[in-house]
């Protein structure tokens, strides 16, 4: 067994991180917010990685900060370093150069509705639950809604914020939190399938794009117009546009210069 | 019989505004738009009150703009004030400290419809419908347009804006314009169960977090972090997120020093 | 037959552009988006068109970039170019001061899912696919994304994004990126009864809302309001308003000035 809080496993070009306390639903603790943080770390600047799955072990997803932690310690410093330690965290997710997939099981609430929130994509079992609980102990999910609120549209964030009740995976799709409800059992093979059709295509085309999102999703029309119109034109010159198009025209299979 | 134009009752920290111009579909005359703002005014600093529910007297909730005085008074000094208070009233809404619940049935067109666009929540009976039906009368409804394209899709605020047709209170769900859609008969008592979860929130939590909501959701990602983070930490430091985390690790109720 | 590159046919009000490339799956080659640019540049200035319909010829409506020109040409200035012309006919379809309705058979893909994510209302045939399958050839849909991530939420986007799949017309009317399906032989009917209900309108009124809505989408929720408050002030000074409203009052049909 291992017990170290963040399990990582690489296999071909597929990283998948687990949330390893399972006792505590996978609560982020400081150390374990750290443990990931300095994982995305590494794999940013990890040519062999292509793709990223998070998930939990355990009983459920994650179930959001740990509380006892924060109570614990008690003080407004270290309140305010564990929210942006967090905040840290999600955009470590956001700003990663490659796509990062949710694999949900069981309940995500709280920072861990935030992790749904915050990646690219997400895989949910049938059975897994969603909610944004913080008014039910007197501490509005204020972080969790700066990535819902970009997630789901306002009437359904305001929904989950201000009643902090659960929905269901369906409801998660419907509302777009998720992009995929299977059956718990095949919550990892559905997964395997969307990380395994990216980690086919070519990284420095995937990467020049999820990077290029961020950039324009803030920025006015026009302005975001420019900046992608020049993420092309850099993107044509790559050896995998020139080799993709060439494999498209003559009907062969492309080979990716940065397997 | 009540024949002020806004009536206002207050139970258990629920605080009903019923527009009160049945004859008139509760258009929004002058008169009306001033006695809302007045009141939203007088509801930020009253304490007792933790949530607000808007409804309509008569045979719907709200037809939008009383055109019969617009064009009595007939001037551009008029119209420019008209649409400005109007402007005033919606954002009053959505900067009031608590959450607003739109209880909706029969039409709500125009500003009307935009009031529900403009509020947290909206619980819509099965008859009611929607519409921003400016184009019928050459009048584009470009202030309720604002709420509009902030609250449902592109392609879906252009549907209801350039055609201007009714739609049901079922498409009102699937686009998100409403939360709710309940037999018409069951409208009150499911906004009553809305709005007493609401209440029996902590009032400084869900103040807290609305308020959060409108400064971070035009703010780029890292900056509605940052926001958002020093939220929590303020949180963090009330005495009802103390007595809410308590109450949940040691598994009883909390009790709010703000009711 | 006719051989232009790019058909225009104009009849009461309503103008339809049609794609005229049906053996290269009208795919956008230079020339043809310099067409659409002039031809839209053309419409802005012609009172008698009231509504644009776009569609394609031939088996599909668009494919996207033509490839083959591109890499005939082969250097980073034509591609710079290219991409920089895709854009501003994106934007010449957004600035429009009337309504494009983008009418889908066969598929539309990437610059083509582009164009359809540009318009401000789209009928599809039940048969209609889409996808922005740029990473199938290593070059990510980064231009269409800008269109796409404005239309749809971020989860969708992204799973067209990473993924390059097809979707069915039903998925895309099911996350907002085409506003009607219908049996295929029904698509040109119903974009014909769209469109004149829309060509039936002030095109006064319709061109003051269109040209608002991309004024106040970026803007925070004041500086909106005060945008468009102004613009309704504006748009009652004119003759439809008054027109419109008083038909309305008086239960007759209004007679629009700027028919």
């Amino acid at each position: 067994m291992n017990d170290a809080l963040l399990i990582r496993n690489d296999i071909d070009g597929v990283c998948t991180l687990t949330l390893n306390r399972p006792d505590a639903y996978n609560s982020l603790s400081m150390e374990l917010m750290q443990a990931l943080i300095a994982e995305f770390g590494l794999i940013a600047d990890d040519n062999s990685v292509r793709v990223v799955v998070l998930k939990g072990s355990g009983r459920g997803f994650c179930s959001g900060h740990d509380l006892k932690q924060i109570i614990g310690e008690g003080e407004e410093d270290y309140y305010q370093c564990t929210f942006d330690t967090c905040s840290e965290l999600m955009q470590s997710i956001v700003n990663l150069p490659i796509p990062v997939i949710a694999q949900v099981h069981g309940v995500a609430t709280a920072a861990g509705c935030q992790i749904v929130a915050s990646c690219d994509l997400a895989v949910a079992s049938d059975k897994s639950r969603f909610a944004t609980p913080g008014v039910n102990i007197g501490l509005f999910c204020s972080t969790p809604m700066v990535a819902l609120s970009r997630s789901v549209s306002k009437k359904h964030a305001m929904e989950m914020l201000l009643l902090g009740d659960m929905i269901s995976a369906a409801k998660a799709a419907e509302i777009g939190l998720v992009n995929w409800v299977v059956a718990d059992e095949l919550v990892e093979q559905k997964t395997d399938e969307v990380a395994g059709k990216i980690a086919a295509s070519s990284r420095k085309a995937i990467s020049i794009g999820k990077q290029a999102y961020v950039r324009q999703i803030d920025k006015p029309l026009d302005e975001a117009y420019v900046e992608c119109s020049r993420v092309m034109t850099e993107n044509m010159l790559t050896h995998d546009a020139g080799e993709g198009i060439d494999a498209f025209i003559n009907k062969r299979k492309p080979r990716w210069q940065h397997r």
